[in-house]
């Protein structure tokens, strides 16, 4: 099973829409996945999605509307009003229900909140509203299955048939003390395969994985991905029960981190894809290509102190280019390995070994390449042996520079809790563009003395 | 809760190993998650590491070596006998145990396996070494809970539970015919909610979300988070039921495809940690930048076809590295886009339109981006107006050619299915450079007729 969009499908959806032939569309819609409505939806106007969105029953919508992109779940939630909108997030988790609200105007925000039809749900969204979004409690939702540890299995079996009616998907039932304090956890397995007559004091398992609800939600990613763990109840300060994390959610979070991370280090700083509109593309891109030309500016001038060397020496203008490339991508392999590390948390030993290593490791890169470019400017380029020489050593002490520069940013940056993605990319290029320039003229000038 | 190794508690490790205090250890370690062990034993001596693995308990050793780095894992597992080795694999999950032995010499790899003792279990493992590592057939178990639609519920549930005890857990139990052909599911949930008398054919759910064997990885990690799918059953090619992935393996994919991305778009190409050695960060770095090297000596010699200009407007040569990183900025952008649209699927339209919208986005872009240059070039730069307007014209032409090729070369590596991300990084920044290298010459020698 894979789902792909055809055009005859869309050409269809559309004639169907034309046609007002409403009937039809429930029948070919109703059978769909609703993350593939949602991929439909973006393909569709505006005002055709929201044609259909009214047809089809609230269960279904409710469902596409968190799989939507923000922007057009921005503009088919302006065409409902707060009643309907209210009836849709009837329908949701309260995890999803939250985001979308959060969305929300300040007025149409109350609005919807106060039509909202089952108070306990509705208390549990606003609940959830408080929480900084990039926290475990902006992930969490309120939809666990929770038993008192002084139950036994009998009580706590009817209790959970109970919960589990609201709940889409049971991994664990926590086991709570009368202050709702988190104590364990039975697993459904367990539930499976003992006998109800058992105690539950004596079931549950005493060691259970929490996080707290003020974590970031990158570390609740790292942990539940490196224990493995399909869900994760949130506590608050008192070790109170206050909701759970699915791994669906951190799915998502895994992979807007990894995609934010590739973007910053192609110079994109918002998220944004290849389907945007033109203005959201440049505001993504111009930033940084702005940083580049100011760079670029400061290249022209450092070239422009060295000037006097083109009457004499005009070959070492050709090579330029070459040395700030070099310079350039030494730096943004460096930075990309330290910032990659530093998502990883995979980075140990002191600051001092972290030298030493890069250093040697430049030095062999250095040496190597540098052999390359001498033979090659001797055979390939037929340079003077000098301009040969000068351009030789400058490569090896320029990767140097540039893969220390490239390592030792983002540490900076990262122990100043500044994301030290943002020093790879066009950052690092052009410091070290700069930087290779004026190394590269500079060894110039000491050796032929211009 | 979030576990990190102190150096005092590496030092204790140390010191228990030093003095071989097995009790202690085992006291210290049994009480530790083994993702944390596995975590403890990178930060050891390989020695050391294998002390400690020996000293285990094989119920916690088996589950620490999926998580160790390959290397590691290579070394530990190649100071134990065969015999050791399939005591390990006997505990782990057949998706596990099959990934380590796959890893195995050939002929150790048939020692361990007629060491191995549930011969069930080792049959599984055979049958999975068959499958290609990047589809689904390489990712799923064979751990599963299956039952068959001519059963009533009672006979279900007793059979489930006898199979339930092999299974780590259990997410749906999935419905076969008499041939083994999956026909649908059951959600435990539903055992959970539904009376024991029911018969079979009643409660299972006829839609299953499943994947063939064949399927890329990435495309299978794609659907389950798409449907935010906690596991997906696996078929062959006449639908019968062969195995399962759960979203665990899948949060790996999803993760190493992205680092090796990243990597790529830095010109990093293979898996590489900053911990790694040094000959192995070499061997990932040295081969973009030899690339690197080989554009540099073109642009070199690019710009000696120019040098004729060096006499009346050396002024020229100072504005090469800004153009070259210009378009080299210019094209990491526009490829990225393009690969992260490619990877999540979500680039539509025609090649035509797809045209159109880069020239004009590069043109907004350049023509923003020229005008600073522009002014800058006079009021900061000092130099003479025609040098200002030549740069200045070059860098919209460079920027509208620059973006094209980023833009159409991972389009094009797609369509002959080779991986886009080669395209990033060293790539398009090299051929970038000397582009806009030969398009802002030639742009002055047709003004100025050097």
């Amino acid at each position: 099973m894979q789902f792909k969009i055809s055009k005859e499908l869309l050409a269809q959806i559309e004639q169907l829409i034309h046609d007002k032939n409403d009937q039809e569309l429930e029948v070919l819609l109703n059978d769909m996945h609703h993350a593939d409505i949602a991929e439909i939806f973006e393909e569709l106007e505006t005002a055709e999605a929201t044609y259909i969105f009214k047809i089809l029953d609230s269960e279904i919508t409710a469902e596409i509307l968190p799989e939507l992109e923000d922007d057009l779940r921005e503009k088919i939630l302006q065409g409902l009003s707060a009643k309907e909108i209210a009836e849709e997030l009837d329908e949701l988790d309260t995890d999803d229900a939250a985001d979308i609200i959060a969305e929300l105007s300040q007025s149409k925000k109350e609005e919807v909140i106060s039509e909202l039809e089952d108070v306990e749900h509705a208390k549990d969204i606003v609940d959830l509203l408080r929480y900084d979004e990039d926290t475990a409690g902006g992930l969490m939702g309120k939809e666990l299955v929770k038993v008192n540890e002084n139950w036994n299995v009998l009580t706590c079996v009817k209790e959970m048939r109970i919960q589990a009616e609201n709940v889409t998907r049971v991994h664990s039932i926590y086991v709570v003390d009368d202050e709702n304090r988190l104590k364990g956890r039975l697993s459904l397995k367990d539930l499976l395969t003992t006998s109800t007559k058992t105690p539950i004091s004596q079931v549950y398992i005493k060691k259970v994985d929490y996080v707290r609800v003020d974590m970031p939600n990158t570390d609740v990613a790292r942990i539940m991905q490196k224990y493995d763990l399909e869900a994760i109840p949130v506590v608050d300060e008192m070790g109170r029960l206050v909701g759970r994390i699915t791994i669906d959610d951190i799915v998502d979070v895994i992979k807007e981190e990894a995609d934010k991370d590739y973007q910053l280090a192609a110079g994109i700083s918002q998220d944004v894809e290849a389907d945007d509109s033109i203005l959201d593309l440049t505001r993504a891109r111009l930033p940084w290509l702005v940083l580049a030309l100011c760079g670029g500016f400061i290249s022209v001038r450092v070239l422009g102190l060295f000037g006097g060397a083109m009457n004499n020496h005009g070959n070492l203008f050709f090579f330029t280019p070459l040395i700030a490339a070099m310079a350039g991508n030494v730096g943004v392999q460096s930075s990309a390995i330290i910032v990659q590390g530093l998502a990883n948390q995979s980075i140990s030993g002191s600051l001092w070994n972290r030298l030493i290593k890069e250093v040697s490791l430049s030095l062999l890169n250095g040496i190597i390449l540098a052999s390359i470019l001498f033979v090659g400017s001797h055979f390939l380029l037929n340079v003077e042996l000098i301009i040969g020489e000068i351009v030789t050593i400058a490569l090896i002490s320029v990767i140097i520079i540039a893969s220390l520069i490239g390592t030792f940013v983002p540490l900076l940056l990262h122990r100043f809790n500044i994301d030290p993605a943002l020093a790879t990319g066009p950052f690092i290029t052009t410091s070290n563009d700069i930087c290779g320039i004026l190394i590269y003229f500079s060894i110039a000038k000491l050796i032929l003395g211009f």
